[in-house]
């Protein structure tokens, strides 16, 4: 078996790590959607709004703990945008990155359309709407509450952006206090979590470019029809654009606060007398 | 104490694993069996389909704790069996692995039979249905929704098992980013969670044949009759048959997607400079 | 300020031991059975079953935070009672350990009541009653449902009991695959809440004779009289004696099934080549 | 990037640590009132009482883990104070620590005012009040419930404050049973959740200071008006002055029933026999 499966073997680190992003967002976006799928067809029976947020959360860490160790568990277009400003990854591979992170977003929501397909045909009596009291497009990607304003809708992806971005830097930061390495995983969809529970309301948190286009462009394709792209106000390329934005804003923020005031860059710092005894 | 209890000492390893096994998968199903039939009969009032979630998702992840150590925590036949396609685990042990793992499975049935027998009478007034509005069968084995057709379930198992199957093997993986040893029972723990929060509206989220067929036989004997196999137009062989099916679908997805792919197998991937800087 | 609280220290390890289990106790049952308080004077508005099991859950994990180093935290009579007949625990400190347990519970039960002095004011009109739609001795201790049989409720606790034991046993066991020391806590909390969410409907899951008969001694004086002893067709020693008993058949079951076949008694057990690869 | 980042680097290490509190609460508060103002904003179909409880337990652990490294994370002027106390905080450093605590918890209300500005709008059609039925205060800062008496609004906090310090005090505890260090942040959002469960419904579960008065203030300016000071009969002072007090009762029993006993101050204690085998 090992060595059939080693005929398969690919050794372009670019390939690899596509695929591993490919895969990551995958896994992320089934969970994800997959639980939006469960609580609308279900109408609320079989979960509530805080099973989606657990969906997207859990569905995180099981999309980082898949490809961390090959691509380093992105999954985010913004986040790889904001990595690239910072020189920590290479802006070169940036246009593949996001190629195979909207590719597994893509193919998430068409496998949980498969799986769902009798419970949104149950639910829906066949008819693929994106508003209305049986409407399902939202299943898959991201539409704003009736009374958000535009800039409201903005300003709420470039908040919840940048405070995923914020949480996300301090994680790993190992000169501040970071997670254990094995488990940052699921420290990331503890953040998720918490964002889903406390900016989830205005307009879903997208908080991610590849998660919404992707989904949204197989509803496009798999008979929602372009509505998906007319649908609040055409609010599809705000969850492109703010989220990289609010990325960038928070990438600022901990960085202006928090990194380049740490002492002896490029080392640990010790801890000093003060925080051994805090908490 | 010690000492009489050592005159029970067994030094078969192939009977040691199976009676871990039997155990671990008692464990499992006690817990989840038993929060099933805490919402089910106290009909939603102490609890909701997210503490059935819980139920099973913690569960598992005390079923791992109790025999990991023993024999390895399959606690699933899928999961056996793709252990020993990948050539991790003897195709000679399966058989006795899977017999107690059912074994198991049903004496736990039998116990939360036991410990909710005066809720189950009071709920049901004594009739012991497979449909219903007091059906009482799914506190014990799975069954689909009404809406779901024959190919549909079959695609729900064999997605949700591949699911559960990409991940455990990435919880595992030492050249990817593993969790930490002492935890991953928690983390699979927390697959089988978001698995239960996303996947298992269609059908109850078998992924398991002995978490089914187990409490299934169970059922048959304690009074529920053979409704319990013609159900969901005999539905009781697709959570044998699909879980199969799916978890070997997931291993090849995550070996031909990830871990083929791994540089200098057999040994632990160096972080490289990417992923020093990611999540 | 160091030097002032020095002057209060004392030598006695017992004595030390005692302190500990009392204030791990008070922990645990005071978010416990705040918990119970909550959901029930704001009449689930803010909280439901799920916070209850938390509250328990939360609960004990920090209790057991609060006196692990210096006691062991055992928290529980049941516990205690095992630990000696396994030889794990002096028979002599025994009676202390049981004497400060329920003293814990019982000045938890009194920080409750005071806390919550005017929310059960105002939910109960002033009249402190053990059953009834507005009663208010449900939040302190343990009582049956109605449907339960004297013998129902027997199993309920000797199963319920006896699956924490098991659970606790395996976390603990080097020579299988123990949680990591420092987490500890955190999953002994876990199994109560698996145990609230799989087995609190029946009875209340006491699962430990202190945590019942401390604030059950204390409704006793403060207001809700003879009553709670007598409810539940004197439901009040079930939680003693059943707990006891199947904290005995959990150790039972753990030692004979997994702990006395472990290989080379004493030593931590190699990881084997099948276990390398599982789960 | 990283050198025009460096020109803004700053040496000393007070105003470091001031920064990081401040974006410490930040966070905290962000996701905290975030949480409130998504239920209270949705009328509870996007979250609920639970949510509430996470958004502020999770948004204190990444508080936390923003900030630890840098200023040890105290994020609250009770705590701040309870440590000056116990001779682990500068007296000198405690007016900026509490200052920069409330700074950011200003900050946060003002960015969840933005954030929510169009769903507050079109919840309280325009109407910013403090009590009734469409009432937004609550989003912000905490109110008593109406049966609350004042005495038992200060035991409320002193109680739920003083739970707070016990088990802060015992995670950090090296000579007790510790967390493990990089999942303190973790530990500390689930103190902050079982508080939320078992102790929020009188008054909102301040328990710190800034995390009170900060929003306060903010709503005093940003349109609710004075009313914010008047409600609950001048509730605002009670959170001030009942949360500092019960962090130092805290702190009194942790230190005189557990740390002044510990055997051989300064060491780290061996675990002795009993404690090797207990939880």
């Amino acid at each position: 078996m090992d060595r059939l499966l080693n005929t398969f073997r690919i050794r372009s680190s670019l390939v690899r790590e596509c695929l591993a992003e490919c895969l990551g967002v995958y896994i992320m976006i089934l969970f994800g959607c997959g639980s939006v799928a469960q609580v609308t067809t279900s109408e609320n029976s079989n979960g509530h709004y805080l099973s989606i947020n657990l969906g997207f959360a859990l569905g995180t860490t099981f999309g980082v703990y898949v490809s961390r160790g090959v691509s380093g568990a992105h999954l985010n277009p913004a986040v790889s945008l904001s990595l690239c400003f910072l020189g920590r990854h290479p802006w070169t591979r940036l246009p593949f990155y996001v190629l195979f992170q909207i590719l597994g977003a893509f193919m998430a929501a068409a496998t949980v359309a498969l799986q769902y397909y009798d419970a949104i045909q149950f639910y829906s009596g066949g008819h693929l709407t994106v508003s209305g009291p049986k409407a399902t497009a939202g299943i898959f990607s991201t539409y704003p509450a009736d009374y958000l304003s535009l800039w409201g809708g903005i300003m709420d992806q470039v908040v919840g952006t940048a405070a995923l971005m914020v949480c996300i830097l301090a994680l790993g930061d190992t000169r501040n206090s970071p997670a254990p390495a094995g488990l940052q995983p699921v420290l990331v969809g503890a953040v998720v979590l918490v964002i889903g529970v406390s900016m989830g309301s205005n307009s879903g948190y997208a908080l991610n470019p590849a998660r919404d286009i992707g989904p949204r462009l197989f509803t496009y394709i798999a008979g929602w029809g372009d509505e998906v792209f007319r649908a609040g106000r055409s609010w599809w390329w705000v969850p492109l654009v703010a989220t990289c934005a609010g990325a960038l804003v928070g990438t600022l923020i901990y960085e202006l606060l928090i990194e380049v005031h740490h002492p002896e860059k490029g080392l640990i710092s010790e801890p000093n007398e003060l925080t051994r005894w805090s908490l």
